[in-house]
C-alpha cells in the first residue's frame, strides 16, 4: 500500500501569511492526506535571486518558522516529510544532468522568470534563475513524485518539469512518473491594502502566527471603499478587500449576504463590517493558534521532523540518482574501466 | 612543495590527430612537467550536445583512446591525474551552486557556444550548453586549478571561470584561485584538404595513432597548389597544407627553405615535397608509436591510471564542496536544525 507520491513546498522566507494560506496551504492541507506528501524546504532556489551570506544565515529561522506555520495550518506530522534542499547534494547532481534535456529558448517562454528578477531588483536574469524549473524538475522528480500541487505562478514552471521527465524516459527508458499537476481552488488573496496580492514585502498582509488583537488592528486598518465617507453613503462591495476576505473566510454565508446588502444600500458602517471581518479570520486563526502553541510547546520539533524528514530524501533521492546513472548508461562507463582495472591488477605478475 | 596545479582537457571523442596534437597536447606535454596537472575527460560536457545512450555507451572506449594517445603524446603517467568527470558527481552540486554567480546575458556573450549548437546540428541551443562555462567553472576549481591552458576557442569559457571565481569569493571570502590562462603557441592546424581546421568528422585528419603506411597515404593524397599541373610550374607555397606541415612537424630548417625556394621556382615535384612531409612526420610519430607500444603491452595501466586519478580527484573535490558550502553559510543552516534536534531529543523526558 504505497501511496503516490506529492511534492510541494517554498523557498524559505519565513512565517506565511493568509495569502499563502488561500493560494496553497489550504491545498496542500487537503491533499497532503491523500498521498505520501515531500514538502520541501526550497533554500537552494531562494540562491537564485538572494544569495548573500545574509541571506543564507536567515535560512534556518525562516525555515522553522514556514514549518511550524504549515504544521499549524493543519498538515500532519506523521503524513509529511519536510526536507531541507540544500542538504541533499544530490539534487544538484541531478539538476546538471536535466540541463541537457530543455532548451534554452523554451525556458525563456516560461513567464514568470524575468518578473521574478525584476520582483529581485536584477537587470539581468541570473543563469540559475532561467533554469528555476530545471531545479524544479529535479525536485519533483528525485522523489519521483507523481502529484504536485500549483497556483497560477508555477503551473508554467512544472510543465518543464513533465517535459524533462518525458524526455528523460524517451532517452534513457522509463525512470520516472510524468506528475500531475493539481491546481489550487483560490489562486490569490488581494493585501489588506486593495492594490496588489498580499505579500509581507508590501506590508498588506495578515500573518498566520498574528495574535488576535493585530489581526482586530490590521483589519481596521484595512483599505475599503474610498468614496464613501460615512455609513449612510452607499458603498461598492466588488473589490472591496473587507468583503474579499468576508468571501473567503466567514463561514456564515448568510450573515455575508445580508452585510453586503445593507452596505450596498448605505445601511452599515465599515466599522461593524471589519469588525465582524475580524471576529471571522480570529474564528478561522484560533485552530491554527491553538496548533502552534502545542507545536512550540515541544521545543526542537520541527528541527527533529527536518532532519527525519532530510534524512529520509536523502536516501530516497540517492536511490533515484543510482537508477538515474544506470539508466543513462554514466555508470556503465567508469564501471567497465573500474573492472578492466582490477581485472588487470589481479593479473599483474607477482615479483619473484 | 606542492606544485600549483593545472587543469586541462578534452570531451572523450577518441583518437587525437595532428591538429589536436598542435592546438594543445604540445603546450600540456611541456607545462605538466611544472604544475601538479589534473586531465578531466569531460563527459558531462559531452552531453550537451551528444546525450543518447550510444553516445554515453562510446565514452568509455573513446576515453581510453584519448588517454593513451596524451601518454603516447608525452605526459608522463606519474605527473599526470587523468579522471572521469562523470563518475565524480559533486561536479554537479557545485555546477548548480555557482548557477547564480553569472548572468545570462554574460553566457550569451561567450562566442563559441552558438557555434557548437551548430555543429550538433541544435536549431535551439540546450540549456546545459549556454551553461557551459559555468560547468567548466566547476571542473576547474573543483580541484582548484591554479593554471589552465588555452586555445582560441576555450580562452573565452575560461573567462567566465575567472569572473565566477572573483564573484563566489567576494560574496562568500576567499576559497578559489583565479586561475591564469596560459594560451597555446600555435592555436589551430588545417587539415589535409587545406579547407578547414583539422578534424576526425570532416575525413581530413592525420591520427596519432595512424601507421606510417596511413600516414604516407594521406600526405600524397593531400591539397597542395591546385594550379600546378607539372612540376615545373611555379608553385605557392603560402596555404599550401603541405608546406603548413613542413613549418610545423620538420625539424630540418634549412632544407624546408630550400624545398619552399625551389617550389615557387618550379624546380621540384609536388611527390618529392609530400615524401619529405611523410618521412618527417613519421619521424616525428615514431616516439609516440613507441610509447603506445609500450603503452598497450600493459592491458589495463590506462583504466588503472584513469581509476586511480578518479579517486584522489573525488577526495579533492569532496575537500572543496566541504569548503564551498561551510563558507556559503549552506553546512550552517542544516546544522543549526540538526545541533537543535539532537539536542532536545537528549532532553526529552524519559517515559516513566
Amino acid at each position: 500500500m504505497s501511496a503516490a507520491r506529492m511534492l510541494t513546498g517554498d523557498r524559505p522566507t519565513g512565517r506565511l501569511h493568509l495569502g499563502h494560506y488561500v493560494g496553497s496551504i489550504a491545498n496542500r492541507v487537503k491533499l497532503h492526506q491523500r498521498y505520501d506528501s515531500f514538502f520541501i524546504i526550497a533554500d537552494l532556489h531562494m540562491l537564485t535571486t538572494r544569495n548573500t551570506r545574509e541571506d543564507i544565515e536567515r535560512a534556518t529561522d525562516n525555515a522553522r518558522e514556514m514549518v511550524t506555520d504549515v504544521l499549524a495550518a493543519g498538515v500532519e506530522p506523521d503524513r509529511a516529510t519536510f526536507y531541507l534542499q540544500s542538504a541533499i547534494p544530490e539534487v544538484g547532481d541531478l539538476n546538471t544532468l536535466f540541463q541537457n534535456l530543455v532548451t534554452v529558448p523554451r525556458l525563456e517562454r516560461v513567464p514568470s522568470i524575468r518578473e521574478m528578477a525584476r520582483d529581485a531588483g536584477k537587470d539581468e536574469v541570473p543563469y540559475g534563475l532561467l533554469g528555476y524549473p530545471v531545479l524544479q524538475a529535479a525536485d519533483i522528480l528525485c522523489v519521483r513524485a507523481q502529484v504536485v500541487p500549483v497556483g497560477k505562478d508555477n503551473a508554467a514552471h512544472v510543465e518543464v518539469t513533465r517535459e524533462i521527465a518525458r524526455r528523460f524516459n524517451h532517452l534513457y527508458g522509463e525512470v520516472f512518473p510524468v506528475p500531475e499537476l493539481v491546481p489550487a481552488e483560490t489562486p490569490t488573496l488581494v493585501g489588506t491594502d486593495g492594490r496588489a496580492k498580499m505579500s509581507k514585502s508590501r506590508g498588506n498582509a495578515i500573518g498566520l502566527a498574528d495574535d488576535a488583537a493585530t489581526v482586530r488592528r490590521k483589519v481596521r486598518g484595512m483599505y475599503t471603499d474610498p468614496n464613501r465617507v460615512r455609513a449612510d453613503v452607499p458603498g461598492t462591495v466588488e473589490g472591496n478587500p473587507v468583503f474579499a476576505y468576508h468571501d473567503v473566510f466567514n463561514p456564515d454565508r448568510a450573515r455575508v449576504a445580508e452585510l453586503k446588502e445593507r452596505y450596498r444600500a448605505g445601511r452599515v458602517g465599515d466599522v461593524e463590517v471589519k469588525e465582524e471581518l475580524a471576529v471571522a479570520l480570529n474564528r478561522f486563526l484560533d485552530p491554527i493558534r491553538e496548533r502552534r502553541a502545542r507545536i512550540e510547546a515541544d521545543p526542537g520539533l520541527v528541527d527533529r521532523l527536518i532532519v527525519e524528514g532530510t534524512e529520509r530524501t536523502r536516501a530516497e533521492v540517492r536511490r533515484t540518482l543510482v537508477e538515474v546513472r544506470r539508466a543513462m548508461g554514466l555508470t556503465a562507463v567508469y564501471q567497465r574501466v573500474r573492472r578492466r582495472a582490477e581485472r588487470t591488477r589481479r593479473a599483474a605478475p607477482t615479483p619473484s
